[in-house]
């Protein structure tokens, strides 16, 4: 399933353990159905979302704010972005994160094509919205060492206090974050 | 256990159910040793923490930064933050957050000492640290309001991604906040 287009190992590896933990009744009908959905994906060659169509809708959409770009992990983080519907602009599937422990390089990630995409102006805004964790934070280190010759804002997803968060069931290192990026209040 | 000193409703639930998920065998020991700790806790009458000693630990060490105060709701908040050791200042025990559904209003927490201590003058900045919970948000901004005319810089606690957070792991709340809240990287 890793080889599905756009499916890091990740999203792959939690499609599985869903498929496995259904019973066998909905198996078949399961399979069957992802067979249908599968013919019909299609990787979009501009951003690497997975599809319906190619450019997928987002790139397709003239109202989606074409000068900010939201760089992402995987195809499920895209999905999980667009859900909360709080971008306006487009996004970037890398295909995965660096590893050396899974030894993903950067000519493993489509940082290229990103590169390609900046270098063809009209872009103001790079999003870096990897995952919290040590790869993606070093994924999001690298690119942005990548990006400081070029002429684009580069930020970051917040880090701190997630909503609903209690202080006494987080963590200490999602606690020191929080302080140490306290911000003014208003 | 809401009566023991500075602990609030949410704190006492938890160690009722902690309590109550001990074997029999634990229970009696366990209440014996509660009961010998209980006798030596006091709460700090400066700060509201619970400790051996009042005034407690924190606010007698001449290393803690006076001009600094961080508001928390409960003592395990308090707790909880100085395990992480990044706050270098003193802190401020509120003992509960206004709740209209449990009755709470401003006269039942302590913030008429919260603002005693700040027209006592010595502290420039005072970090609100309420939970990311609405009745938590709702406190803050109460008491950034009630601050609003007197010389301190407030601050509050960064919301975002936790540490380790993934981003299709996370609920749509907290990624539209990391995103609105997002920053310049480096
Ligand atoms: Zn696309
Ligand atoms: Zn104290």
């Amino acid at each position: 399933m890793a080889r599905l287009p756009g499916l890091g190992p990740r999203s792959a590896r939690r499609a599985v353990l869903w498929l496995v933990k259904r019973r066998e009744s909905d198996l078949p009908r399961l399979l069957e159905a992802l067979a249908t959905v599968q013919e019909r994906l299609v990787e979009c060659e501009t951003c690497g979302n997975v599809d319906t169509m190619n450019p997928c809708h987002i790139c397709a959409d003239p109202r989606r704010d074409e000068r900010s770009l939201c760089v992402v992990e995987e195809v499920s983080d895209l999905w999980a972005l667009d859900r909360s519907k709080l971008f306006p602009g487009r996004y970037h599937v890398l295909g995965g994160r660096l590893s050396a422990l899974d030894g993903v390089g950067p000519e493993d990630l489509a940082i290229g094509s990103l590169l390609a995409r900046i270098d063809k102006g009209g872009i103001d805004e790079i999003v870096l919205a990897m995952n919290a964790t040590l790869e993606g934070q070093t994924t999001a280190h690298y690119i942005a060492e990548r990006l400081e010759e070029r002429p684009v804002r580069v930020t970051q997803l917040a880090h701190g206090l997630p909503v609903g968060g209690e202080l006494d069931y987080m963590d200490e290192g999602t606690l020191a974050q929080a302080l140490r990026a306290r911000r003014p209040v208003g």
